[in-house]
């Protein structure tokens, strides 16, 4: 893998980024908020901001470069696949119940509900994103959709995915102005109390973070070998996915069919430096 | 061009809707806050969203897709990166404008300044943005950095711009939020007054204008050609980029050399179709 102690480094520093913002929202609730429960106050509250840093954006984010994984590739794309989409379903339900939490606590105290920006992109995220999941099993895991289908779709699907999480972040610190500004009086956020510092502190990690994983996620030469290559660390026999990126790799329409029967290998390497050299002549 | 239609449809599109935002913020100062001036009131406070959405936003998301129109395409590089460059230094020029104004209310009005993770956020993008601008330009638009340095920094010069304009929108996000909160009083923002209905739709806009120009940018058939291609357009004589263009094409460390010299169009068509299929093996 070209890079892989850079690539090693960047996952390492992008889990420990992720695993601090888990500690600082917890540290937060249980430090200034007055901790965990599930009785329509605003410590049932405090579920919303912990399980939507927890699942909505960690383990999201983790689902998002698991194919990225060197040391996956010898793995089945199937299993593979399963993966990402079962953290992604872990990530949804952590998020649906951070909602329900938030939406209880504003009817006990007559709050109401999906009054700001906040709820209305945060919700239009949560929608988009179970119907993410839905079509990306529906079409991607299941055996049924036809190739050319998911030819189609997979750039749509790949960039869904990305906005939706970097949407999710923006969501993230509009909750975090949100809850600080509501939450703290006497001294109110403008006088920067200590609580104020730390849970901007945590804000700036949730940016880093995502930047990490998305900066990961698009590296075209860490993406995960088109399954042609995987032969060779997997002889014995086929999987139904070699058809389906066999035929991905020669669905072309005037392309020279000679020239898609290049080594695969040279062919990554050939893609890389012309994508490099497609990105400098944007410039 | 590959799907010119649907390019022209989201250019179009984004346009549309980055233009609509400008108006919007407009609206929002001359309708429910007392229009603009400099003197240190609400007022001058309200040249921030105005500038910050039309030139940290709209601007930048034009100067990010300029090199995409392909009626550019026969326009020569240096010209291109001269209005990029310019594009962005208008976007610049706005978004310090539109912090000082921001300060001056804040000092006029005993309001702290930088406690917010608005706040923090906006700076440092400002920051980052002024160092993109100022590398941008002493590396790919001066003809002093060697060719091996543009390669090296081209795709971080690509991914850090992408994500500062990303994290723009969220801390405009975050801003309006801010805002909202704190200027609407009796009614506030909770009892959704007209005022909250209308500018969380301006919030609304400013992301799908974001994802419209990030789905451009980030599509690789309608990146402007190399320029081996282009000589076809402009066969009289050469220009100093493409040397450029031809280095970064050809700066391989193992690559079979033959294997670079192939067609160049067949080489973005065949780079096409093996990065769909590299998006495709990520499932």
């Amino acid at each position: 893998m070209e890079g892989y102690v850079q690539f090693l480094a960047l996952l390492v520093s992008a889990l420990l980024v992720g695993f601090v913002s888990v500690i600082f929202a917890l540290v937060w609730v249980f430090q200034y908020r007055g901790g965990l429960s599930w009785d329509g106050s605003a410590q049932e509250f405090n579920w919303h901001p912990v399980l939507i840093i927890t699942g909505f954006v960690f383990i999201q984010g983790i689902a998002i470069i698991v194919y990225r994984l060197p040391w996956t590739w010898k793995c089945s794309k199937l299993l593979m696949k399963s993966i990402h989409a079962g953290l992604n379903t872990i990530a949804m339900i952590l998020a649906i119940v951070s909602v329900v939490a938030a939406f209880d606590f504003h009817n006990a105290s007559s709050i109401p509900n999906m009054y700001s920006l906040h709820s209305w992109i945060g919700l239009a995220a949560v929608i988009f994103y179970a119907l993410q999941l839905f079509l990306g099993f529906a079409v991607f895991l299941l055996p049924f959709a036809p190739v050319s289908l998911r030819a189609a779709l997979m750039p749509i699907h790949v960039f869904s995915g990305l906005t939706i999480f970097a949407t999710v972040i923006a969501t993230a610190l509009m909750g975090i102005t949100e809850k600080l500004i509501f939450s703290l009086q006497n001294p109110s956020y403008s006088a920067s109390p200590p609580e104020a510092t730390f849970v901007n502190c945590l804000g700036l990690l949730l940016v880093i973070f995502g930047a990490l994983v998305l900066w990961m996620a698009s590296r075209p030469h860490w993406k995960r070998p088109p399954e042609e290559n995987l032969k060779v660390l997997q002889p014995i026999g086929g999987t139904p996915e070699d058809t389906e990126a066999e035929s991905t790799a020669t669905d072309g329409s005037n392309a020279n069919k000679s020239e898609l029967k290049m080594n695969s290998e040279a062919a990554r390497k050939q893609n890389f430096k012309l994508d490099e050299a497609g990105q400098r002549s944007t410039m």
